[in-house]
């Protein structure tokens, strides 16, 4: 790839949960950058309908999925960060408290503006799935009772999310919200 | 009760405003535990509809109303509390800024699991009325001018929201906000 | 005007963006102060469906708008201030963060209400066109392509937003949020 | 007392620890208010020199001297307060996050002249032996393994600092800041 | 001065209080740049030795000063900031929450460098008698009660000082931060 | 090592700059952990003195010695912290905004004490050349323009220093702070 210094990319999300969607756009990102940077925003917030898992929980989901991957981990780096208000002065903030990068990865058309307009260079990564690969509709399949959201999550985040009792959390989590 | 140290349980809530479910969940606590901790949350936030209650005025509200029912001082403490993030980090934050606390008195599921994933004792009081007693149902009374709410807390706190235009004061935000 | 000291009016907006419904306010309170500060809320937000444009964006499009209708800057001051709780205290720290003030001129009732109950002198300015000089109505009409938005801000800050592609964003911001 | 409304003082420290100074202003003040609330400061911070207590440590403290002194709780509030900014606008939060007050109790000069200043009424308590009671010279004590520390706190802080080992974390905490 | 759009210098600093060195550094600006936005940072704090004076006083002694030395009110804003983290991001958060600027006018190294390593541009005005214009020594002489102080500020800012009781202020404050 | 769940290790400091004392706890920390978390704390601070690089900077420079050393990148977890209050709470907030750890390797008392009290393992490595290896005096040393500080860091760390020109700012940042 880059011949000199290597070409980073940033892949932003809350990953409630990090889903067969994410590791695609991961796989998808490899090909065309050196190294990715997933970050996990909101990381102070867990057991909310939008944000059930705690940041600890989400960086294990995003390790155990690319290393049943087989995902090379010199490549990747994940990290957490807490809430920013939007806008592009945090744009500015997320680059300075991260190692940096070349290019911004998303397909969310406020994060992409909001670094677009300050400055970053944004790339859009195909779709996959987008009807079914939505992590508020695992939640809500979670919510359900309903295991179909098994099949839209990489095996080993299944498997870590039945270790913690995650769909159960998910579900009194919905339950409680809508009193 | 107990013989050696008390036993002291943490009661949280936003008390828009302090009514006679909350005060029944005083009651249930202070029968199978040594000290009641009343915490009062969102205390920074005051004039919006779901608080339109400053934290000066629901602290007094509680105390006015803990004396009228003639509870003990010596087992009840008042404290308030800023918005905290929702997650588990924050049941530790509690913990820490407070007196400490043995168990966790709640129906709300979602406090509930945070606090109980943050590995503490949680029990749930019987629900007292819910249909009729609901933070939310009284302050819609308020804003429709309805004086079905006086009913609905302690005399006490119908006489302090009198004294200080709180109902009123609940209409205009209520107004304000439909806008 | 004013004998002795001169007479300060604060107002207070998000300004998204700055119509011409705020500056026929701006026009009504200079015939009774002797010098407005227009206060810019929510600085830190910008790229959301609430608050398109940044902070700088906003100062700018007043400054535009100040200047075409030929205000004297001696008697005008603009400055911004981040987000802050809703709330009775939050009127003493808006006081306190800016050169002060004699009244607060609003039309939003919750603001009228904790600025009062904070003891500031509140004055209502008439409503002007209210069905269309709204910010969210013009924010709407932008994300529909829908030209007319136009004709209801000052032409200076019709000009400034065409020059940053203004409309553009919102129209983006608006199909990311909607996903 | 007072034949109305009770008055209430507050009396605003860091208590690292609650010595004997703090246990005379309390009853200096309850000689003059009716109901004295004690607000511990810098609640999110310990282990550092200044702040090795946590809040629910210093909280703890306190109960159990007021206890020890007879003091009776119904005249006597407890609360915690995370760090604010020095200022006017703080005595104002103060003011609002709490129960409220008729009067500060304080000897710091620049608490005094900041609550002051924000129109608040001031009090000024005897000094008790400033030379030997003073937060700091006491963690001196601690820190140098001189158990001089102990005749300066009420008997019962002096038990409860020893059941949590705290005379040694001060050492520690000492040691740590000098490297 | 520039043909097109009008250049724009901020002029960033804490102005405790506004003496005649900062006065000589607007002049000197309003030489080379159309206008001067003057920031005063550290809002939220008052009422310390560093500190003494609160957002608003300060806010008024420039406002007075610009106004003795009919300074253009159209080419001069005044705004405030509360206390940002050092460093290059919050150079990106001074530029978006105000109206902007194209270079920064210092002298001191460390904003100068934080700027700088942002990507602004920074100049460096001349020092005006720099042993003896200093706000720190400034603020000494208050403390010692030497009226040598009134001759370092314009003479407004001196009245305006007198008028509020500043000086006697930081006496008192200092005297406290010396216990 | 471990047979079932890899044993994690977390390294927390500012690392201002990563020097070869850090290098030698890390690779004695491999030997006894599974994998290590290096946590670089205050990541909203640059160009003070005593933070004069940025959180970008200093992730950076850790990652370029930890490839010159051979370290295995499947191992070794880089991720940034801002600023939190030192006490028992912040140990459960680094927990849970992290993915978590089984022990804490430090040789900072404070930091030992505040985990500890906590409830965590703290584990305590050898101290390296403590005399020459400390941040405060490499930073001295760059102040000073004292070549010396080259032989004190990773070769690579040295080479990336010189690429951003980070002695000289130190050399900016220290002068600044005299003044």
């Amino acid at each position: 790839m880059a011949a000199g210094r290597p070409l980073r990319a940033l892949f932003f999300g809350r990953f409630q949960p990090f889903h067969l969607g994410h590791l695609r756009v991961v796989e998808w990102s490899l090909e065309r950058f050196d190294e990715l940077l997933i970050l996990v925003g909101m990381a102070e917030e867990s057991h909310t309908p939008r944000n059930p898992f705690t940041a600890r929980e989400r960086v294990e989901m995003i390790r155990l999925a690319l290393s049943e991957a087989g995902a090379d981990p010199a490549r990747l780096h994940v990290a957490t960060m807490p809430s920013l208000p939007v806008g592009a002065a945090s744009a500015h903030l997320v680059y300075s408290y991260t190692e940096g990068f070349d290019a911004v990865v998303t397909n969310n058309r406020i994060i992409a503006r909001a670094f677009a307009d300050a400055g970053f260079r944004v790339v859009r990564p195909p779709l996959y799935d987008r009807e079914r690969l939505q992590g508020s509709r695992i939640r809500e399949l979670m919510a359900r009772g309903d295991p179909e959201w098994r099949r839209l999550v990489p095996p080993a985040v299944a498997e870590y999310i039945d270790s913690i009792g995650g769909a159960e959390r998910v579900r009194d989590i919905y339950a409680g919200a809508r009193r």
